[in-house]
């Protein structure tokens, strides 16, 4: 008891140094816990900043999670804002700290250091794109100035980039009455999804009114007349009052790069399992760090919010003597649009190609909860597994209803190293609000199994045009009706109903590929099971049916 | 392929039946099945009934799922309706039939024979309970008749029975205006949840002008003036215009009995992993067959919609040799009441304790999302797990938004095995309108792996007043305005962010106990590391804090 008490440095004092603080104190009462941020405010929502601009959280204060005074009345930490640390000394183990009211430096000892210094909102070096009213958004202040801006009325704003605070920027502009641009280099928005996935969230947009370009990225910024010239690519140009950057973060790593620790391929402090730097008293936790992808074990960046949660507690864990790790990241994320959800866990279909993952794919469209109980709609749910033994790799779904639980029982699964056979037995709780008999999970479970059990063989929305012309035979077994209204080029229409009846006329097709296709993928599929169990060898079910078709081919 | 085509005869056209007929033909284009269905409806959405009196679910058609024409062309089943099955021949592998239209009886002979024939609202034998204005209900008709009386104008209804059916039924006629007595023999509402999880959801119902009366039992109906009079214990008698009974099902085993399959213990089918009756020729599914409980072991009955859904799947798949089983049961079911949701996943504390199964607990009260983002309210989730290794036995969950998630998020990870400290790791997906950085699962998970780790030692509501009696001295951690409010009777005022400076108060009462509480268990929580490291030994947090103790001692 009479030990000398550990001092305990942190840098940054938000998600990831605040949580290692909050936990550091908990695990000893004796320590001695330094919180510098150089900012002006600690702990606070980085993730509500849109909603404060938006208007959905009214009061500013709301932001602020906790406040200095109650951290050191309940937690007794020392937290010093307006603090900037400039320098770490290793073999001193000191740090020098810029006290940015009075520019005074002074330098205070450590035992352990946690750097939780966050990331940078991007700024790529271009033409003009320091002009005042282009923001990024990061922080409190940041959301100050735009707010201000916003209030002051101004009409209309560019949104540069498509990830999730573009998208939820475009939507807090919009909702603020603003006319919306939201342009986006690459040919979708939400990187973290596959492109198919993010489609109809790019469509949602468009009808609430915010305008999406794609494929386009910004060359050059120029001030006009007070507003913001935005030029893009193919001589696209662009005008606004005001312009939002979010084109991403940088890990902050400048201290740790200059203490020499080591800095991992992408640009982030590399950690252990348990969040220890190369300098084994010196911890790392959040944005600041890169991670390992749960599936592919490949370094990535994954700055989010839960993580650098986790990982704070994990290094305060360890610096007194607790084996806690961190595994790896599966990446977890979700977006509101509007009325809508998009999430994922685990890898995308994208990743999966690069890292030369072999897998197999299904997509389905159930509903959120029971069709006959009001305020329900299909969802697009999309499962990535082993081709062999059917572990699950990664999921993604978008919507309206139930969309995050879905997201979140996938997590789970995919934590616990489930296959599509344990989704199919996943007895999850079924009430008509909320879910149905079969859930969605347990559907794709169900299709997914039948895939690999060889039950179904499908085709995918990619693969036309091409199988059509190679002779490949469309048949479409939905009602005439429905296939009167919009129908695959070249498609024979057999309801599904009459296919019985009507085999006789495919036998002229036996040794095409018959490619089968309905709305999402049910009827097909019957339509499936009766041709192969009548002697045809070469049948396809398009996954996904006609929805998951347009959002490929939209 | 010119093997003679298997005869599949299914009894009862719902849930487990038609599901088990249409994976049937999905499995088998040539099998000759056959659905015999005594009511006049098959593939109807039992659990939508009471929102189609409700008002909710507005066309009846909605709840006719899929009409005997579909299953005829589209998977070429034969449906009978109105044919009741009356005698299984076991020898002669035949069925008897009654066709109710015309009373003629016919035989049918099987290869397969699937009972898939449900539970029946059990009726007690008791004075009055013919009187025509008691219904029970499970199908359509009963739907109908119950309607019709609402419709007509009726003023008040007593509900008896306090399960998921008799809740929903009190919502619904509620809703369509009727005073509504809701009465119920044990002590508590939702029995399948712990009585202080469903308290809140009896408060909620009552705060919606439901009267709810508890341990109270039935003794006798009468029929006074065309009312309905339900004379309860201790002489308390109602009376209204009508009554629903809804005191629970019995699974209907009749024709399996007379055939002599073996019945078990809780009065269901017996059957093996694959749904195989002891007759290797038939095959049960649904309400009609017991089960084992995933966690005690026991035999139980779980007349669910989801499990005789699968189940159906189950029979099927074995019929054509497929090597699909049904694992235990877990129990995940959810309730709508009102605005709130209450479920559960695993076994509860009732039934460990029954089993004899030594366990721990934590409850906690996290916001269904970020408290910064509107719209979300504080839950109440209770977890339940082994003592050693803090394998995932139970969970339950009470309150607004996300209840539903959380509860699939449970049960997806009690199937797996997890355990509490793999709570702690879950990555679900984090953003304001959907949860929290640390997730509800992840507090949870914190919370109980504290425990299990010995850094806090809880207290349990239930222990009160016993443990002030024994001299345990009880400290408020709150504010001293909610002091003022109210507090447990005999404790001492001492708000967390004053504790490290009047630990000296405290010194006198190191040899008692020191029982500690706040709202929800996390100031208090902060107390009991600060006391237990300044050396005070016999330190407690009460889990779930006031929360928890107002849900224990209403
Ligand atoms: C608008 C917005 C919306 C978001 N929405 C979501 C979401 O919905 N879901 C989600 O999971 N994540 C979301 N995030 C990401 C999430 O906020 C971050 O992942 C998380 O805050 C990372 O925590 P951190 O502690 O590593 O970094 P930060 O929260 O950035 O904190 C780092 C702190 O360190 C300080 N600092 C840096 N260098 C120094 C130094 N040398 N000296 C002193 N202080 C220093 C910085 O000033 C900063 O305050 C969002 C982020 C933003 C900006
Ligand atoms: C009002 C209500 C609400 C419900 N809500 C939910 C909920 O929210 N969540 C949930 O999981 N579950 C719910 N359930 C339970 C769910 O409906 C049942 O678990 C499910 O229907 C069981 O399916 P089954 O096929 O075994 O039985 P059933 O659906 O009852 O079907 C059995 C059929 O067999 C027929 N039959 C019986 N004997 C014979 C015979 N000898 N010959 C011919 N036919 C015969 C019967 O007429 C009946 O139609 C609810 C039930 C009701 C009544
Ligand atoms: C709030 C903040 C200071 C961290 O505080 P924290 O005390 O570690 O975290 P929480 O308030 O979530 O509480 C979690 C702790 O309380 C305990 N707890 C929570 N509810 C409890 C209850 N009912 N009973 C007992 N303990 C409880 C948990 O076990 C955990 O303690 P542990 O880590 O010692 O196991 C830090 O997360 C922060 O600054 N957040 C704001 C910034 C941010 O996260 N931004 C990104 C998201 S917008
Ligand atoms: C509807 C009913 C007849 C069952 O029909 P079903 O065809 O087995 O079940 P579903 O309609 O849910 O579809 C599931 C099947 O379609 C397949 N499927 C679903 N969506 C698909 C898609 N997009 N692509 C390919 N296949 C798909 C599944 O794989 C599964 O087939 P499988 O069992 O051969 O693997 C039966 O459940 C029923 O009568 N239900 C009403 C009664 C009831 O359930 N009551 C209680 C709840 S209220």
């Amino acid at each position: 008891m009479s030990q000398k008490p550990t001092r305990i440095v942190v840098v940054g004092g938000v998600a990831a140094g605040m949580s290692a603080a909050a936990r550091a104190r908990r695990l000893d009462e004796r320590a001695q816990i330094i919180v510098f941020e150089k900012d002006r405010y600690v702990s606070f929502a980085n993730c509500g900043l849109p909603y404060h601009i938006s208007g959905d959280i009214r009061d500013r204060e709301d932001l602020l999670v906790v406040t200095p005074d109650d951290l050191s009345r309940r937690l007794n930490l020392e937290v010093y804002t307006e603090h900037e640390v400039i320098r770490i000394d290793r073999v001193a183990k000191t740090v020098k700290v810029r006290d940015q009211r009075n520019d005074s430096v002074l330098k205070e000892h450590y035992d352990k250091l946690i750097l939780a210094t966050g990331a940078t909102p991007l700024r790529p070096s271009m033409p003009g794109v320091d002009h005042p009213y282009i923001f990024t958004l990061r922080n409190i202040p940041d959301m100050d100035a735009i707010k201000a801006v916003v209030d002051a009325g101004v009409f209309s704003a560019i949104v540069v980039g498509g990830g999730y605070i573009g998208v939820e920027m475009a939507e807090a502009l919009r909702r603020r009455g603003l006319r919306v641009d939201l342009v986006e280099q690459s040919d979708q928005i939400m990187a973290s999804l596959d492109p198919e996935m993010s489609r109809d969230l790019a469509y949602h947009m468009e009808s609430y009114g915010v305008h999406v370009t794609l494929g386009k990225g910004v060359r050059e910024f120029r001030g006009e007349d007070g507003r913001v010239e935005v030029r893009l690519d193919e001589d696209d140009v662009r005008f606004a009052d005001m312009a939002i950057l979010a084109v991403g973060v940088r890990p902050e790593v400048k201290l740790a790069r200059e203490a020499g620790l080591e800095i991992g391929r992408c640009g982030g402090i590399r950690v252990d399992v348990h969040m220890r730097t190369s300098d084994p008293s010196i911890y790392a936790a959040g944005d600041a760090v890169e991670v390992r992808d749960a599936i592919t074990g490949e370094w990535t960046l994954m700055p989010l919010a839960g993580p650098a949660n986790r990982q704070g507690r994990i290094a305060a864990d360890h610096i007194f003597g607790r084996e806690s790790r961190y595994r790896r990241s599966q990446g977890s994320s979700i977006l509101k649009v509007f009325d809508m959800t998009g999430g994922g866990t685990g890898v995308s279909e994208k990743s999966l190609r690069r890292a030369g993952i072999h897998y197999r794919k299904v997509y389905v469209h159930p509903n959120g909860h029971a069709a006959y109980y009001p305020g329900t709609h299909p969802m697009h749910l999309k499962l990535l597994f082993t081709a062999d033994s059917g572990h699950l790799l990664g999921a993604q779904a978008v919507g309206f209803d139930g969309v995050d639980k879905r997201i979140d029982v996938l997590a789970t699964a995919i934590h616990a190293g489930m296959t599509v056979y344990d989704l199919e037995e996943l007895e999850l709780s079924y009430a008509p609000p909320y879910g149905s008999a079969k859930d969605p999970v347990n559907i794709a479970g169900f299709v997914a199994a039948n895939l690999l059990r060889g039950d179904v063989t499908p085709w995918y929305a990619e693969e036309w045009p091409a199988l059509a012309e190679q002779g490949g035979v469309l048949i479409d077994l939905r009602t005439a009706k429905e296939f009167a209204a919009w129908s695959i080029p070249g498609a024979i229409n057999i309801p599904i109903g009459e296919l019985r009846g009507r085999i006789d006329e495919l036998d002229e097709y036996r040794d095409n590929g018959l490619y089968l296709y309905c709305l999402s993928g049910f009827r097909s599929y019957l339509g499936v099971r009766q041709l192969t169990q009548n002697g045809f060898k070469r049948v396809y079910n398009l996954s996904g049916g006609v929805k998951t078709f347009m959002a490929y081919h939209h």
